[in-house]
């Protein structure tokens, strides 16, 4: 039997490539990465990579930039250490979620297909609101009304951690080197900012190393 | 006291033009309109125009063209006559709504704005599925919980008709000599398309005389 068609909003990161290995098996994935002036652009080649050697259809698009106030797209510094809820605000692209959500299911639309997955996980809700519980099952309701026929909004991480995550892409085989977590821009993480500490935190409880760091080693 | 800004998502054609001048008394209007690869990108200079003229923050944005299937952006012919559902449905855009609503209140947050309006009517029911009330009501809950502030997005012309919409620019002096309905890309409307023949009864329902045909027939 055709495996049915899903759009996967795909990062680079860790969250979303898990995913797509995930979701791999049961759906024919079309894969969506979003550029939105970010610093660590890096991640959509990883994003890239992954869909080569997986043989998913990529689809790369610019979110028109008309956004301000957020150090991922400004020339304000990244803030480095864990997060905490004032260095993560300062994280936020406003509602970029919803902006990413919307593309996303009218790509979907376009092209008939009727399921439309993003990694979203329990780790960011703390301070993005658009991650969290609420915010999805408020755009899985309006995916189901939008046009004629019904978009299936899912975010199957969304009650478990990044932690878990990675067990998850343990058990899969992901290939982290095609993965980018690091907010800087740099050519290897910075092992400063909070994504790169949450991000080592999720190697270590899986039981893996960070192939982008074993690089660094070499 | 200073008025309180609202972003109005602009689309140079008479509903939300109308709306501008309706909402222009209360708020510091920022508009808003988008390229989407429609044919009648005409009407963004009717914007343009308009915004000048009444001194509007008016800002443009292309939204990323990932879609397909649609007669506004496709070589697919704009059906002609009255609207049906059939030839109505040839000029949806997937999920345009959601994809303009989402940018507009992701620009509203940007500048800590905290009102997103448009111009959806009921005349546009029946086939848009995103101009409908229950749409309407399911964006505005998820605008209050996409970020940490509440966005209260409003449609105040969700249940009246396009010629109740002319009726109250004629009470407000709205100069739709700067407006653009036509869906093809001619220099004057064409008068068959379903968009102008709409036009055309609003003007009449509203006993006003359409400033663009009076320009064609001089």
């Amino acid at each position: 039997m055709d495996k049915e068609a899903a759009v996967l909003i795909l990062s680079g990161g860790m969250d979303s490539t898990t995913l797509l290995y995930d979701i791999g098996q049961k759906y024919e994935v079309w894969a969506l990465s979003f550029i939105y002036g970010q610093r660590h652009v890096r991640e959509i080649q990883a994003a890239e990579q992954t869909c080569r050697k997986l043989n998913v259809s990529h689809e790369v698009v610019k979110i028109p930039n008309i956004f301000i106030g957020s150090s991922l797209t400004d020339d304000i510094p990244v803030p480095h250490g864990h997060y905490t809820e004032e260095s993560m605000a300062l994280t936020v692209v406003p509602n970029r979620n919803m902006i990413m959500l919307s593309l996303a299911i009218g790509y979907a639309l376009s092209n008939k297909i009727y399921h439309v997955f993003y990694g979203a996980h329990s780790g960011d809700h703390a301070i993005y609101a658009d991650c969290r519980p609420r915010f999805v099952s408020a755009m899985q309701a309006v995916a189901t009304i939008c046009d004629q026929k019904e978009v299936h909004l899912r975010a199957p991480y969304l009650f478990i951690t990044k932690n878990d995550i990675a067990v998850i892409g343990a058990q899969l085989g992901v290939d982290y080197s095609l993965t980018w977590t690091c907010y800087e821009g740099g050519e290897y993480p910075c092992r400063k900012c909070g994504a790169c500490v949450e991000r080592s935190e999720a190697f270590a409880f899986a039981g893996m190393v960070d192939p982008l760091l074993e690089g660094e080693n070499k």
